[in-house]
């Protein structure tokens, strides 16, 4: 009976599953396969689906439906189904149709535009399609924001992290800038002392790609489900039955593509991982992005650059990429913790990282606020590189506000997510090395088996069964606590 | 006033264009790009496109709007576009929605398990699937000929060539067969005494490749709209705006990558070169499968196996596979007219070819027709092939009725377009040789535009703007006539 009065909804959900699979493939193609030429009519053909799938969450026989449901006798796990339903509902029925299709024609048009104006430097000509894409995510911050009582930039961030307030990331973040310059100088000054060897390029695109594969072998990516491929901007896209992430190479570091493919295997694991008899519905997909990024910050941070992952990897990095001192396990576990005050957030340590995402938090939350506009971007973005991590980036502007996909596609409010994935992924490890006291001997040993498990049974076998709260405390014992980021780094870093 | 009457019809048609894109990219993928765990979910996904394509073409206010469309003052151009959109709105209505469904599941599974299956050489793994596909295909064939008064076959094989008659095709093959096997006896016997260097491998697969794509660069083909990828079967596939063609290599043979790509590269000119505003509307498509195919097999045939083409492109030969004798253009024009009595219809020389046609042609009328059953082919596939071509594939099925992607993926009525193809082609041919009485040294001197300007002003630009027979009459003074091809085979392996 109770089954009964979810299955009307069930079934859109299911409906709009298949589409999302569709729009899913079409994206990753877009972004790691379809020739320049393509993309005007890819946009519209991408641009009818967003129409097609905002028309059926919009469909006037939901509202019964979801009464209906709503009244009936519904046990726990339905309710939580529901519940995440309900959501997806509320988010598509407050904006209008022509808002949706503006915003995602203008959103492909200004990120493909960007793919090449981000290489020529060219924020003049990226400025008259931002233009359109701030303008219209404002629209829609703000009918989101009317309809839930929210501020214009919560209603965004909801989106990927939800029942997270712009109060709450501010003061998370004011703390962190409370400890972090200071800690970023003494680390600094301490490595001075360090020695590292640099490793000696070119490294082979192909060879790199060979290493990046085994790699993702131990890490468990099951490659009957998934590809790993190239493009600009890295990113896990496709589908959880089939999961795609991407990578960029340059002959002259290995570093980037081999962190990068790490970082993109702990997203792939948690879509491999999630329970194939709820993909289907709201519930079934990843709890938030934050939780998203606490996976592949698991994968990158916690286990990647520690030196007992790097004692496991060390003999395949020198096997596709040739011996050489740098890739000796102790020298690449200075190597990839080595602190630099740079300027592309994909690129930085795991310290200055926070830094980064603090300052894009800070522009966007004041951009969608209205109290700057798109052309005031750059000079503050120097001002804040200037201010917190003493670079000057003045001028370049592909070295700068040009350089991260987020803004050319649309996509505000999702920035906070990176530091909060940091935040979890360093309470979730504290949590398994108070299980497993032997953790670093056994991972060194090839045996994930104490990481894998605890994901597998804490987070991924759940996926949005819980709040993020719930989901966190279950598994850890407390509510997000970021002092266990501070202690890791803390620990880590200072010698 | 004409536009605004058939303005609510363009828009549908205009969606419709939309999924289609999406429809043809995941289809793409499927073949070319996505491991063997993403079948399942994308089969969903495309049947719920298929269904949803079936309900926008089945909308019951499409009646109305037919109707008002047909008693408006339309031009000439605007009845062609309103008589297109009404062929495939009738194709449509006449099959109920449950069996679109079933179809597009039932073949998806069978296509994706006859990958493996053919491989493996496992015929009645692939029975047991295949029922379901022939099954269904007759109730639709029943569906589609019950409305239109024609016979089951010819009510599948009008998707791809409109107008065709069985009655038609089967006298055109009767008379082939009347000549064929005579023809070929003759040929091979003379080929006896000629002398051709075999070139000897391994043909490394990415010196192929290069090889492959320097020679889509001479055919014109457009790389910023089109992308060249691996199937198991080739095919072109993609959107106008961004044509994906495919081909499969083998170290041990450069040939049939060679002239595959040549061949794809013909059918993907076409679709680069359709006229752009017009792409969204029936009537702005390629014109039939026949003519097509005539593509493919004038630049596979007419111009790739020719002297003249292979004296051009010797060097390139030379260049990416390496200098040896067999790579002699002289050398390469026996190479490519060496006539086999051979197993697989991809692998056939151009004389063979109609043989195969003409056994497959027989034997899916007769299946179509309820005459036979899917367990009866593979001994009347033997016995066709012992009478057409005199060789034994017993026991092979691999090599036999298994070695088809069209029937694994509920194809049937396809395969007389490609013999309609090689005819048109000999005849469009003979045309620009009228025209053109020193063809052959322009070609070998690189000079393609006799032949590439023909194909822009007469098929390419034309889409579906007549019926076929008016196309080829227009462009060649006269309807298909069988004769040019006769012609065409006797010239070139005649000595």
């Amino acid at each position: 009976m109770t089954t009964s009065a979810l299955s009307p909804l069930n079934a859109t959900f299911k409906r709009l599953h298949h589409f999302s699979h569709l729009a899913s493939i079409a994206g990753w193609d877009q972004a790691a396969m379809m020739p320049s030429k393509g993309n005007e009519a890819r946009a519209a053909a991408m641009a009818e689906l967003q129409v097609l799938m905002h028309q059926t969450l919009t469909d006037p026989r939901l509202v019964d439906q979801f009464k209906t449901a709503g009244n009936a006798d519904l046990s726990e796990v339905e309710q939580a189904s529901l519940s995440e339903m309900r959501r997806d509902w509320a988010m598509v029925n407050r904006l209008p149709q022509d808002l949706v299709e503006a915003q995602s024609l203008a959103d492909a048009r200004c990120e493909h535009a960007w793919r090449t104006q981000r290489r020529a430097n060219d924020w003049q000509g990226f400025l008259g399609n931002f233009r359109d894409v701030v303008r219209l995510a404002r629209q829609e911050a703000k009918f989101l924001a009317d309809a839930s009582g929210c501020t214009p930039y919560e209603a965004l961030m909801d989106k990927f992290e939800p029942g997270m307030t712009e109060q709450a990331i501010s003061a998370l973040f004011g703390a962190v800038k409370t400890w972090l310059p200071d800690l970023i100088s003494k680390v600094i000054a301490q490595q001075q002392s360090e020695t590292v060897l640099q490793a000696q390029p070119p490294f082979a695109i192909d060879k790199q790609r060979a290493l990046g594969v085994a790699v993702m072998g131990i890490l468990g990516f099951d490659f009957e489900g998934g590809r790993l491929d190239i493009s600009t901007h890295p990113f896990c896209g496709g589908v959880p039955q089939d999961v795609r992430i991407t990578t960029r190479y340059s002959e002259s570091m290995f570093a980037p593509s081999l962190m990068g493919i790490i970082h993109e295997t702990g997203h792939a694991r948690y879509e491999q991982r999630l329970p194939r008899d709820t993909l289907y519905l709201p519930m079934g997909r990843a709890r938030s992005m934050g939780i998203h990024e606490s996976q592949s910050l698991s994968f990158e941070m916690q286990l990647g650059r520690s030196p007992a992952f790097l004692q496991l990897i060390a003999p395949l990095v020198q096997k596709h990429l040739g011996a050489q001192p740098a890739f000796e396990a102790s020298n690449l576990a200075r190597l990839f913790t080595r602190v630099n005050r740079g300027f592309i957030r994909v690129d930085a340590d795991e310290l200055t990282y926070p830094a980064h995402v603090i300052l894009r938090f800070e522009i966007e939350r004041a951009l969608i606020a209205g109290e700057i506009e798109a052309e005031d971007i750059p000079a503050l973005w120097n001002s804040k590189m200037q201010d917190y991590l003493g670079v000057d980036v003045a001028g370049s502007f592909d070295n700068g506000c040009l350089q991260d996909i987020h803004w050319p596609s649309g996509m505000f409010g999702y920035f906070p997510s990176y530091t909060l994935g940091a935040m979890y992924a360093a309470q979730y490890f504290a949590t398994i090395r108070k299980l497993h006291p032997d953790l670093d001997a056994r991972i060194a040993a090839g045996d994930l088996s104490p990481v894998m498990n605890w994901m597998e049974a804490n987070i991924w076998s759940q996926a949005s069964r819980w709040s993020t709260d719930a989901l966190v405390t279950r598994g850890t014992g407390e509510p997000l606590n970021a002092s266990h980021f501070r202690q890791h780094l803390e620990s880590r870093y200072l010698k």
